[in-house]
C-alpha cells in the first residue's frame, strides 16, 4: 500500500504525480494498486486526444491551448505518447521547446512516455495516466499521439473529444479520411495555416465531411465536425479552437453521448488490458520454453504450419 | 477432409485456391485444415509486401508489374487487403481497374479480402491466403495493404521484401519516415512521378535514408535502399522496379537475411495467430455474460477500476 502517495496524488501534488506516472509506465503493481484506489476519483478531467503526422505541431499547439487554459483559472495535465525516441529526432525534441514555457507553473504537469517496453502496454499505460491526472484534479487533460495510421487513433480512442491536426501538404491524411481508411474526428485543426494551399485543403476536408454527411445541416442533434485555421506558433487561431473544443464538450454533455462514449470506452479499456495480459502471460511462458524453439523449428522446416502450431501452444497451457 | 480440395489447389486449380481463401477469410476449420496440409509445399513464392497511403497508385502498380512478371513468364498472385469496403470508395474502385486486364489470364489470380468481422483477423487471414498461393505455385505474390499507419506495415511484415509506395504530395509519410515513426521498408517508389515536386522529394528520402544509414556506403553486404520514380498508369519505371525487386531478393538470399527474416516472421505469425486466438475466446465467453455486465457497471460508476476489472475477468477463467 502506498496511503500517503495516494493522498499526496489526490492532493495535486506534482511530484507524486510523476512517480505515480512512472510506477505504471514501468508496469509496477503499486502503480496499478495506486490507480485502483484513486479512480472512484476520476471522471471530472475534461479528456482530449491530438493526433496527426509527425511534423504539423501538435505540441505548438498543445503549448498554446494550454497557455488559453490556464489563463482561464483552469489547471492543465498534458501527455505525449510517443514510441519514438523523441531524443534522437531533432525535428520533435524541437516541437516540444514550446511547451517548456510551462515547465515552472505548477498548474501546469507535462509528461512525455515512450517506453515500448510491453507489447501493447503503451497505450495502456498511457490510459491509466491519464486516470492519474484525472484524479490529481488536472481539468484539462491532453493526450497527444505522434503517428498518423489506426494505431495512434486507437491510442487517444478514450478521450472525450478526438482533435486531428494535420498542415498544409498533409495529402496522405486526407486521401486516408477520404478512403474511409482513418475515422473522422471531431474537431480537425489545419495548423501552420499561413500557406497558399490552406483554403485548397480546406475545401478538400469539407468534401470529406459532406460525403460522410458531417458537415451538419440535415439531421438535427448530430455534430458539425468543424476545420479550425490556427498558426499555434503564433497564437493565431486558438481562441477559436477553444471556442470549438468547448462546444462539442457541450454537445456531448447535451445530447448525453458522454456517458454513452465513456461506457464504450471503459468496456474496451477492460478487454485491452485482460488481452494485454494473456498475450504477455503466453509470451512470458514462451522465452525460454525449450518445447517452443522445437515446435518453431518444425514451423521453420514447413513440416508444422503456424496455425497448428498455435493450437499446440495453447492446448499445453490449459 | 477436403482431400480433393488439397490436391485441386497444389495442382494450381484457380477455383480451388478462391474457395480455399474464402474459407480461411470466414475463419472456417477446413481452412485452416487445408493449409495445414499444403504447408509443406510453401516457401517457395517470392512475397512482396506493398504499403503507402490510399491514392498514390498502389494497384496500379502492381498491375503493371503483374504484366512484366507475366512477360517474363512467371505466374503471379495478388492479395488486395482493405479494411475499408472498397465498392463504396470511387477511387479505391477505379484504382482496381488496373488490375481488371488480368482477370482472364489463368496465370494471374487476384482477390481482394476486406472481411474485418474478427478482431485481427484480416492479417491473420491474408498471412493464410498468401500460403495457399504459395502452395498453389504461383511464383510472385503481390500483397497490397491500403493505410499509412505502422498497422499496416504489420500485416505485410511477412513479405520477404516490403515496398513503401508514395507519390508528390505525401508529405505525412516522409515525416513518419524521418520522425522514425514508420519504419524503412526494403525499397521506396514514388508513383505519378511526372510532377515537378518529385525531384524534391527524393532528396528528403535521400535525407531520411542517409541518416539511418540506409543510403549504401559504408557498411559492406549492407542493403542500400532504392528510390524507383514511376508513372504506373504508363508503364514507366516499371522495368527498374523490377530489377530493384531481383536485386533486393538476391541480396537477402546471398546474405542469408531471407531465411533469418521467414524464421523470425513465422515466431511473430505463430504467437499473433495464438494471441488472436484467445482474444476471440475471451470475447466469445462474454458476448452475454451477465457477469461482465455487472462489472462493467462497476467500472462505469467508477466503484471498480478497469485494471480490476481485467484481472478479475481473468482470476475467473482460471
Amino acid at each position: 500500500m502506498s496511503n500517503s502517495l495516494t493522498q499526496r496524488l489526490l492532493d495535486g501534488d506534482r511530484r507524486a504525480l510523476a512517480r505515480a506516472i512512472t510506477l505504471v509506465e514501468d508496469d509496477r503493481p503499486e502503480g496499478w494498486e495506486l490507480v485502483r484506489e484513486v479512480y472512484p476519483h476520476t471522471g471530472h478531467a475534461a479528456v482530449y486526444g491530438f493526433t496527426g503526422p509527425p511534423g504539423v505541431g501538435k505540441s505548438t499547439l498543445i503549448g498554446a491551448l494550454t497557455k488559453a487554459r490556464r489563463e482561464a483559472g483552469r489547471t492543465v495535465g498534458v501527455l505525449s505518447v510517443d514510441p519514438s525516441s523523441p531524443f534522437t529526432h531533432g525535428a520533435l525534441l524541437g516541437d516540444r521547446i514550446r511547451l517548456t514555457e510551462h515547465f515552472l507553473d505548477p498548474g501546469v504537469f507535462i509528461r512525455s512516455m515512450a517506453n515500448r517496453g510491453a507489447l501493447g502496454g503503451l497505450s495502456e499505460a498511457a490510459l491509466q495516466a491519464a486516470l492519474l491526472l484525472d484524479a490529481a484534479g488536472r481539468q484539462d487533460v491532453f493526450v497527444e499521439t505522434v503517428g498518423v495510421g489506426q494505431a495512434e487513433i486507437d491510442i487517444i480512442d478514450h478521450a472525450d473529444t478526438i482533435v486531428l491536426v494535420l498542415m498544409p501538404g498533409s495529402g496522405d491524411s486526407i486521401q486516408a479520411l477520404k478512403a474511409g481508411v482513418m475515422e473522422i474526428p471531431d474537431v480537425i485543426v489545419i495548423n501552420k495555416a499561413d500557406h497558399p494551399l490552406t483554403d485548397t485543403m480546406v475545401r478538400e476536408i469539407r468534401g470529406v465531411l459532406s460525403l460522410a454527411n458531417l458537415d451538419g445541416g440535415a439531421e438535427r442533434g448530430r455534430w458539425r465536425v468543424p476545420i479550425v485555421k490556427t498558426e499555434a506558433a503564433h497564437d493565431k487561431g486558438i481562441a477559436e479552437l477553444v471556442e470549438q473544443l468547448d462546444a462539442h464538450r457541450a454537445h456531448i454533455l447535451e445530447q448525453g453521448t458522454l456517458q454513452e462514449r465513456r461506457g464504450r470506452n471503459l468496456r474496451n479499456e477492460v478487454l485491452a488490458i485482460a488481452t494485454s495480459r494473456l498475450r504477455r502471460q503466453l509470451e512470458d511462458e514462451l522465452r525460454e520454453d525449450p518445447e517452443f524453439k522445437c515446435l518453431l523449428e518444425e514451423v521453420v522446416q514447413r513440416r508444422l504450419d503456424p496455425a497448428s502450431a498455435a493450437t499446440e501452444l495453447l492446448s499445453r497451457r490449459s
